[in-house]
């Protein structure tokens, strides 16, 4: 039972989701939790700014060692516990190669898809452009097209970076239920649609289905071109 | 000699730059390079878009695995290299940790950097706003005085995770000799001014001042209150 690990959380959020993922494939168990309201600020508690002085979530503790950026916390879990339940980084040069650079693509991926679902909440009202908003969305669509050939290049049932489950996937995969999650098309994007409803079975995913949450479909409202999603 | 490797650069670039300084680290001399010119848009070429479908650099491949994403390229020489040169992820847990967290605060730190230098760039003329452009630089005031505020804990002459020089560093350093080339007051970060003047000698830094570019002082240019910086 991993009692000497506590994880500060928000439901829904990417990057906490990415820590529990990760927390789950190295069968880390009954570790401590708290779950915190982001709408009523909870994360900007003394409590937290303790452990994260940005004042964000994940906020994570192994003992006294403290992993808030959610990366950083996944690569400690896996070196920490490299022999224990999933082996998130492979051996192999190739498979490692394709591993980092597809979980770094994960970075701007996400970039992107905040500068769509929270472009509201990024910008003033005085500072929003319809045309800074459309490129946004151009963006996350072109991004959104080079995942789907990565996937139908590496085939069915593949992983991210090939056949087996990696790190690639435990940060990349809540960026990818996001979107769908806000309603992006899954027939536009069958191989996406493919790869969320393989991760959607698997425990690590399932066990954290508190995941959940009021899920305002951002693409259907916004859009004016539906075409591109 | 690394001559299965082949890097392609711009000259000034802290991505380019981290994957410079980690193959120095790690003794891999000799790789194939080529410089590319930003403003002549050589970035988009054919022979960049082989090797990275974004059109970005750097480029970096090793035999045939591909790694594009700079800190993907950095962990990988680590970990295919671990035993050569310098160790850049320390062994024990609590060092681990603070590399590991120090390195993905890294990005924010580059995101609120880019925020700033470039603004003019990514945002087009009908789209800027002296309000956002303000915010920008609060923010990025908030994050120098976070990066000084950890050097300060740590002490006189370390470096970002502790005692010794880390994956880290290799990340963050980029950003930090950035600020200051941009025209970053050494007297109101002093904690900072120190450790740039101490990594500046350091060997696999030194090699590489061929990262000079010309550099217009931005933070002076654009600044309505200097006290900021």
């Amino acid at each position: 039972m991993a009692t000497d690990m506590t994880l500060i959380w928000f439901s829904g959020s990417p990057p906490c989701w990415r820590v529990m993922i990760a927390l789950e494939e190295k069968n880390l168990q009954g570790y401590n939790q708290k779950l915190l309201d982001f709408l009523k600020g909870e994360h900007k508690s003394q409590e937290v700014l303790d452990i994260n002085p940005r004042g964000q979530l994940p906020a994570f503790k192994h003992g006294n060692n403290i992993l808030n950026e959610s990366y950083a916390a996944c690569l400690y879990l896996e070196e920490q516990f490299k022999s224990q339940g999933t082996r998130l980084i492979p051996m192999a040069a190739p498979e490692q190669a394709l591993t980092y650079q597809r979980m770094f693509e994960g970075v701007p991926f996400m970039d992107k898809i905040a500068n769509v679902i929270y472009y509201e909440w990024k910008f003033p009202e005085g500072e929003r452009h319809d045309s800074s908003l459309k490129r946004h969305r151009e963006a996350l669509t072109a991004e959104l097209k080079l995942w789907e050939g990565y996937l139908e290049k590496l085939g069915a049932g593949s992983y991210l970076a090939g056949k087996n489950f990696t790190l690639a996937d435990v940060v990349v995969f809540p960026c990818i239920a996001y979107v769908f999650r806000f309603g992006l098309s899954e027939k536009n994007y069958p191989r996406l649609a493919g790869y969320y409803g393989l991760l959607k079975e698997r425990p690590s995913v399932k066990t954290n289905t508190h995941m959940s949450y009021s899920c305002k479909t951002i693409f259907d409202d916004i859009k004016p071109d539906a075409y591109m999603y």
